[in-house]
C-alpha cells in the first residue's frame, strides 16, 4: 500500500471498479475511466484495465501496475467507444502473466461480456467445480470468471433475467460492473458488503466503487446502489431490479476504519465525518492528561483532529511522512533494518521531546508498526505516549476481500489489550468500543459486517453447496 | 520476420512449438524450452511463452516479444518442473493484450492442461459458435482455445480416448503439442500439414516443429510425427495412437520454400537439400549467357548454389544484408523512403558491375522487393539480371496458418510471368514448376499442400459443418 | 514537485547533496547514500546520483529518475568503498542526455575528484569565460564544473588552502560536497545561503543539506556547517577553516516557508516550528469570523494548525490530497482541463458546506492553483473563504538556485494584494508581512536572505568580475 | 560481436565515425546520421550518440546499446541542424555511466566542440598527464577528451592551423570527426591505419569509416581522406590540408580481413574482392583432395567461394547461422555449456556427412570457436576436416584500436601450426602466407600495418614523451 506500514501490517483492499455510459456518445470514455481510476487507485495498486466498447467491439487493456503507469495518451486513444468499465486490483495470483488483470473480457453466445469485480466469493469452489463438470475451462484465478461463466450459461432471456438468475447461487461479496456490447449493468450483493454508487455527467450515467471517482471527473453523486440492486443502462436509459435480500445488509464498516478516501461518502455516511466522530467517541470519558493529540499520517489524522476537539487537548503533527513512500524501495541490508520505518516516517522531534501525546491510529493488525512509532516518537524525547485505537481490536480474518493476516498473526488475536499495549511499548492503550464504532455510522440506516471484529459474519463463510443445475433447468429462455 | 524484405511482401509462418517431458527429473527443463524456442524462432517472432508442470502445478510465463527478450536466468528459473511445453508465434491480434500468447493454460474437471498450437482450423467458427451455444467462453481469439474447450469437455475416458474424440469435428492444420500434470502430448493433424517430429536427449523424450530444435539443445531426432498420429509420453513411456487418416498426406510444400531452417529436416526431406536440387532443377534447360549466379541472402542461397553447380556459370555474392536488419527500425521521412531496402541489403558494385547476373530468389509474393533488388543490381552495374525464382507463382492464399496476402495482392494472381519480369524490370523471368518442386521433395514418399501454388487444398476450406454434439453422446467415460 | 500545484506554480529548490566518510570502512556507505538521498529527494525530483571511493578508485552511478528509481541492490553493490556523496537534482538542462547529473566526477593531476552543489553562481559565465581562455573545456552546462577547473588548477597545497584559494573568486550561493580519493570536504558559502549540516554515525561523519538525512539512516546531527566553513573528514579525522565571510549571513528564509522538509532543522530552527509560528502569527490581530481553519496539503499543515491554536478557531481538513500525485500523468484533454486539479486534490464536501473557512497556504507564486482550490471550495458549499499566506507575497526572482517564475509571471510583482484576492476569487486575503516571518525564525541568531520578497540580496547578482589569474600566480604550492 | 563466436575469440573493431555537412540545410540530418550509423554497427554495438548543430545549438544524445534501440522518430526530431556527426563504439569504460559515450560535446573558448574518433592514441597517458599539469580535468576516459583539451587550446588561428598543431603531438591512429557550430573537420592519422572516407549527397559532404555508410543514404563515395588530411567543410565547400606522413602509410589489414563490411571500398580496395581473392591465394598450390569448401558464416564466405573457384571443389554450405545471433542471452547452465556455440551455429548434417571438407575461416584469435566447430561438423559425419584461415596466424596484439587478447591468449603466439592444427581437431591447416595476404590489397598502392602478424607497428606503441607545451608557445594565434 501507498502507505508507511510494513508489508502484512494492514488491511488491504482488493478492488476497485467503475463503468460509464454515455449514450451521446460525446465524452472521451477511455479518458474519463483513467481519471476515475486514478481516485480509486487506493482500493488496489497491483495491476489495472479499462475496456470499452463502442457498440461492435469491445477493445481492452490491462496490465500490473499503477493506472498512471498502464496508460497513456496513446493507449487511450485505442480505446474507442461509448461505453466502458475499469478496474484496479490489489493483489496478483499466478505470478508475472497478466492474464488475472481485469476486467475480464470473453466471447460468449450472446456476444463479448467485460466484468470487472470488488469482493470474494465463499463459494466459489463449489461453483467452479460444478462448472467444469459441465466442461468450463477456467484460464485465471479470479472468482469473476465463475461469474463470467454463470452468466454465459443463460439463455434468450434478457440481461436482467440473466444476472437475476446467474446470480442466484453465488454466495458472498461482489460489487460487480459488467458491460455488453450496448449495455452497462451495476451489481451490487444482497448484504450491500463492498459499496456501490450512481452518478451523473451530464447524460451520462456513471458506476463506481466511491464517490470520490465522480468528485475526480467532475460529475455529480445520484445515489447508492441498494443492497441486492441490479442497474441496467443502456440507450434506453436507467432500469433497476432487485434481488432477493436478507432483513439487515452488512457494509463492511472497515471502508470507514481505513479502505475509502476520506472525501467519498458510502451509504450516506461521509468518511471524514465518520472518522473524525470516531476520535471523538475515543475521547469521550477518556481521561489521559496530555499536552498534544497526533495521529499517524495519513488515515488517522481525521481521528487525532476530532479526538483534540473533543478533549480539549491541543492537535498538533508528531510524525513526517516522506512523500516518496510508495515508489519502489530497495531492502535495507542486515544491520540497517531499523533504518525501513524511518526512512518513511520521522518524527518532528522538536515538536513532541518533553511532551504527553495522544497518539491517535487507526487500527491494529500485527502491531509491529505501533511499536516502532511508539519508540521513534520516544527516541524523539516524548514523556508519554498514550496510544488510542479508532476501531476494535481486529480478531478475525475477513472472507468478503479484504487481504488479512491469519488468526494467529493478528496481535489482537492473541493478546489482551494490556498485553498488546505492553508489547508495543505505550504508557496506556484503549481501542474504540463495537458499539461506538458503529454510532459513527449510525446516520446510514444500513447494517455492517464487522466480522473481523466480532466473527460475526453476515454468512456462512465456508459458503453452503449451492446446486448450480437448478438454474439452467428452463432452456427455453435466454438472454 | 527477421528478413530484408517489406511487411507483405512474405509468406509467413504463424508459430513453433516444442515440448519435452524427462522421466528422471533431472534437466534444467525450462531452460531446454528456451534454447529449443530460440532455434525456431524464425517460426514466430511476435510472442512466446513456455509452461512448465512439476506433477502438481503448472507454472508459465508468456509475452510478446522474441524468446531472449521474454525470458532471462531469474524468469525462466521460475519455471521448476519435468514436463514443458513452448510456443512462438507470428502475429498477435487483440492489440497490446497479450492474453493470445501461447501456451494456453487452463484448469478443467481433469486437472490442468497447457497447449502450444501451429496451425489454423478452417472450421472453427462453426465449432466455436457451437461451444459458446454450450456455455463456453472464449477469452482469446485463438483457434487453440476451441480444441482446448474440446478436449475440456471429455469425461473419464483417458488422454488417448479423450484427444481421438476431441479431434474428432476439427478440420483444419495441427501440430500440437499439450501438457497435462504428468503427461506431454503431440498431435499432428491427420493431413501432416503442419511439421512435427520427436527427438531424445538421455531419457528424456522431445516433441518439436522442427529438428534444428533438437540439434540446439544436444537432443537425437528419433523420427516424424506421422499425420493423425497422436502421442503420448509420460512416467510409463511413450504410447502412439493414430486418427483416421486420408488415403494421402499434404506436408506445406512452402517448408521446403522457405519456412524451415536449412538445417531440419521434415518427413525425410533435408531442407537445404530440397532448396538446392530446386535451384539445380531450375538451370536444367535453362540456357541464359551469364557471368555470375547470386541469391537473395540469406534463403536463396542454397538454390543459388545449386544453379550454379548444375549450370556451370560461377557463383558469387553480389547482396550484403546488414545483419542488424530485424530489429526495431525508424520508418525513413518522405524523400528518403528509397532508403529503406538499401540499408537492410546493399549491392556488391564491385562485384556486379558489367556482369550479366542470374538472381535467384525463393518465392514471389507481391514482387516489390524483387523490383527493388532488380533495379539495385542496375544501379550498380549489372548488365544483365535474370531472375530465377525456386518455386512456382504464389496464386491463390493458404488456409492452413500462413499468412499470404489476399488474392488481388499476389502478383502472380493478377499478371503473366511475363508481365510479372516486366514490373520488375529483370531481362528475364523464370519460375520452377510445380512438378520440378515436387521431384526436389519426392524423397519423402508423402503427400504435399500445393494450395498456394494451384489451388487444390486438401480439403475444403470454408470448413464442413460438424456437429459437435455427437462426440459428447457417452457420458460414461472421460479423461 | 510531488504536489498538486501546476507546473510553474512553485517556487522550486534545485538540489540536495549529501557525503560520508567512513574511516572504520564497516558501514554500506552507498546504502547509506541511497536512504539519506531518499530523505532528500523533495529538494531535486529530476536526477540523482552516487560516487563512492575505496581509497583508490572513484565508482559513480548518476541518471534522470528519482533515486527509488535510479538505484537497486545489484547497482548499489557495485559502489564499494568508505566515502560517498550523493546528489540530488531539480531540473536539467541540455536534453535527455544525463551528463548534467551529479555528482560530477573528474580526474585532474592531483587524482580524482567527485563534487555534488547545492547553489547557483551569479558569476559562473565570468569564471567560466576566464577558464575556457586557460584552455578549459566544458562538457556540461551546470555551475559545478566551473568550481571543479578552478580547483583542479591549484597546485601542491593541501585541499584546505586549495580550497581556500580556488572559492575565492566565485560569488553565489554554494553548499558543496566533495570527494577526493581519500577525503570528505563540505564548503558552504561565506553567506550560508544553502543549508550544509554534519551529522555522526558511530566513528563516521555525515553532510548533508537538511538533517531529516541523518535521521533517515540513523544518524545524529552533530551541528550545522557555518557560512563560509570548509570541513576536511580524512581518516585523521575531522578539520575546519573559515573562508573570509560578511559581517551578517543570509540563509534563503523559503527554506523554512516551503523547500525543507518540517523534521529538519536549520540554522538553529525547527522547520516545522517556524511554519506552525508563522500561522499563529498570521492569526495575531487577524479578526476574521470563521468556522473552520484549513490548510493546503501538505505543506501549508503546519501553519494553519498554529493559526487555529492562535485564533481559537476549529482546526480541520477541507482538501484530501490524491495520494498518487507525484507520477506520470497524462494531460487531461481539452474541456476536462478543469478536471486536472481536482484529480489531483478534492474538496471534502461534507466538511466545508454552509462554512466561513480560513484557508492557509505558504506562498502564492502565479495565483492559478489558489484561484482553482479557493473555486472547489466553494463548489463544494464553504460560505466563505478568506486565505492566509504564511509569508509575504513573492515579488522579485531568486539568483541563488530557486527556480522561480520571470518577474512578469510573479502576480506579487504585477497586482496588489485586493488585485490578487480578486483573481483568486477569496473573501479577503492576508498575507504574513517581512517582519512577522523574520520573527518566526528569530532564533537562528543568523541573517537571512529575503531577496523574493523585497529585492535585496546579499550581493550583486550580475556578479562583479574576479579576475582568476590572481589565484594561480603561485607556482611553488599545490594540493 | 554479431557473431556466433564465444566472447574474447574475435578480433574486436572500437569504432565508426560519420559526418555531415548540408549547406542547403534541406535535409533531414539527424535521420542520415541514424541510417549511416546504422550502416556502421559492425563497427560498434555497445553505444552511440549523434551531435547535431543549426550554427547557434549542438544539440546531442547518446547512450549505451544498438543505434535502434537509442533513437526513435522522436528523438531523431529533437536533433535539428544541418551539421551531424555520429559515432558507434565497442566497448564502453567506466560501468553503466554513458558519460563515454560518443560524441563528446564541450564548450571551450572558441564556442562549441563535438568530436567521435575511432582509433587509439599510444601516448594518451603521457599527454593526459601533461594536460593534467595545465589545469585540465578529464571526465571521461576516452581518448578522444585529451584531442578536445588539445585543440581547445589552441588561440585564434583558424580551425585548420589549430588542427595542425593540436595534432603534433598526437600519436597513434585515429579517424576523427570533428564539428564546430559551423564547420566539420575529418581528420585522418598520417599513417592512415583507419579508414575514413568522403562521399556526396546533392550538395552535401559526407564523412565516414567505410563507403557503405553512403550507399545507405543514397549518397555518392567521392573519395578516400587521404593518411594526414585534414578536411574542412563549411557553408564556404570544402578545403583540404596535409599533416606531416610518415613516407609509408600503414592501412589495418584487418579492416579487409574481418572488420569492414563486403561492400565496402577502403583506400581503393574492395572489401569483397579482397576476401574472395584470399581465398584464391589458400587454394593456389593447395593440394588437398576434398568434396566440398564450406565457409564459416558469414564473415568467411567470400573465401570459401574464391577458394571453391580456385580449387574447382564444389562451393557448398555445411554451417546453418541462427539468424537471431547478437541478441542479449541467457548463459546455459553447467552441463549445457556445449550447447551454447550450437544454438549459434548449427551443422547441415545431410550436406557433409561423409564429405571431406575444406573449411576457410577468416583468421584464429583463441582456437577456441574453431575447436567447437570442427567437433561440430565431425559429429554430423563429416569425414574429413582441412581447415584454411585467410590470413597469418595472430601473434601479436594490436596497439592501435583493436581489442585482441594478450599475447598470452593468442594461440598463434603459443603454438605451432601443427600445434594449433592439433587443438582444434582438424586433418589439417594452413594459414594464408602475410605475402599472400599483402597481395590481396595490392591495388591500393598504400602501405600497411599488419603489427598483429608480424610485431611490426607503424610507430612505438609506448609512445615517446611528447612535450605539448611547445605547441602552446605562440600566443598571438588561435582557432
Amino acid at each position: 500500500m501507498h502507505d508507511f506500514r510494513a508489508p502484512g501490517d494492514r488491511m488491504t483492499e482488493d478492488c476497485g471498479v467503475f463503468g460509464l455510459f454515455d449514450p451521446q456518445k460525446a465524452l472521451h470514455v477511455a479518458e474519463i475511466c483513467y481519471f476515475a481510476l486514478y481516485a480509486l487507485q487506493h482500493r488496489g495498486e497491483e495491476s489495472g484495465g479499462i475496456a470499452v466498447s463502442d457498440g461492435q467491439t469491445v477493445r481492452h487493456i490491462r496490465a500490473k501496475g499503477l493506472i498512471s503507469d498502464i496508460f497513456d495518451e496513446e493507449t487511450l486513444a485505442q480505446l474507442t467507444g461509448h461505453i466502458g468499465i475499469g478496474h484496479v486490483r490489489y493483489s496478483t495470483f499466478g505470478g508475472s502473466d497478466p492474464i488475472n488483470a481485469q476486467p475480464l473480457v470473453a466471447r460468449y453466445r450472446g456476444g463479448t461480456l467485460a466484468m470487472a469485480h470488488n469482493g470474494s466469493l465463499v463459494n466459489a469452489h463449489c461453483l467452479r467445480t460444478q462448472l467444469e463438470e459441465m466442461g468450463a475451462i477456467f484460464q485465471t484465478s479470479v472468482d469473476t470468471e465463475v461469474i463470467l461463466n454463470l452468466l454465459a450459461r443463460m439463455k434468450n432471456m434478457g440481461i436482467e433475467q440473466a444476472v437475476l438468475r446467474a446470480m442466484q447461487p453465488v454466495r458472498g461479496s461482489y460489487a460487480l460492473v459488467l458491460q455488453t456490447q450496448d449495455q452497462l449493468v451495476g451489481i451490487r450483493d444482497p448484504f450491500g458488503i463492498r459499496p456501490l454508487c450512481l452518478g451523473r455527467l451530464g447524460e451520462a450515467y456513471l458506476i463506481a466503487s466511491e464517490s470520490c471517482a465522480f468528485d475526480a471527473v467532475g460529475a455529480t453523486f445520484v445515489r447508492d446502489v441498494r443492497p441486492g440492486e441490479v442497474i441496467v443502462i443502456d440507450q434506453a436509459g436507467l432500469r433497476s431490479f432487485q434481488m432477493p435480500t436478507p432483513l439487515s445488509s452488512a457494509l463492511c464498516i472497515f471502508e470507514f476504519v481505513y479502505f475509502a478516501r476520506t472525501d467519498s461518502v458510502i451509504d450516506g455516511v461521509g468518511v471524514y465525518a465518520a472518522r473524525k466522530a470516531a476520535g471523538k467517541r475515543l475521547a469521550l470519558g477518556d481521561d489521559v492528561k496530555a499536552d498534544m493529540v497526533i495521529g499517524a499520517p495519513d488515515s488517522a489524522l481525521p481521528a487525532a483532529i476530532g479526538y483534540a476537539e473533543q478533549s480539549g487537548i491541543p492537535y498538533g503533527e508528531g510524525l513526517a511522512k516522506n512523500r516518496y513512500v510508495g515508489r519502489t524501495f530497495i531492502q535495507p541490508e542486515q544491520g540497517m533494518r531499523e533504518v525501513a520505518v524511518r526512512t518513511k516516517l520521522n518524527a518532528l522531534a522538536r515538536n513532541v521531546k518533553g511532551k504527553r501525546l495522544v497518539l491517535i491510529d487507526d487500527s491494529i493488525v500485527r502491531g509491529t508498526t505501533s511499536k516502532k512509532i511508539v519508540d521513534m516518537l520516544r527516541m524523539a524525547g516524548a514523556r508519554e505516549v498514550h496510544m488510542r485505537i479508532s476501531s476494535p481490536p481486529v480478531i478475525h480474518p475477513c472472507h468478503f476481500g479484504i487481504d488479512t493476516a491469519t488468526s494467529e498473526e493478528l496481535i489482537g488475536s492473541t493478546r489482551t489489550v494490556n498485553q498488546i499495549c505492553d508489547y508495543i511499548g505505550a504508557d496506556s492503550l484503549k481501542f474504540l468500543s463495537r458499539e461506538d464504532l458503529l454510532r459513527t455510522v449510525e446516520d446510514s440506516g444500513c447494517g455492517f459486517c464487522m466480522g473481523c471484529f466480532d466473527g460475526h459474519y453476515p454468512m456462512a463463510v465456508e459458503g453452503d453447496t449451492q446446486d448450480i443445475s437448478l438454474i439452467f433447468d428452463s432452456e427455453e429462455e435466454g438472454i
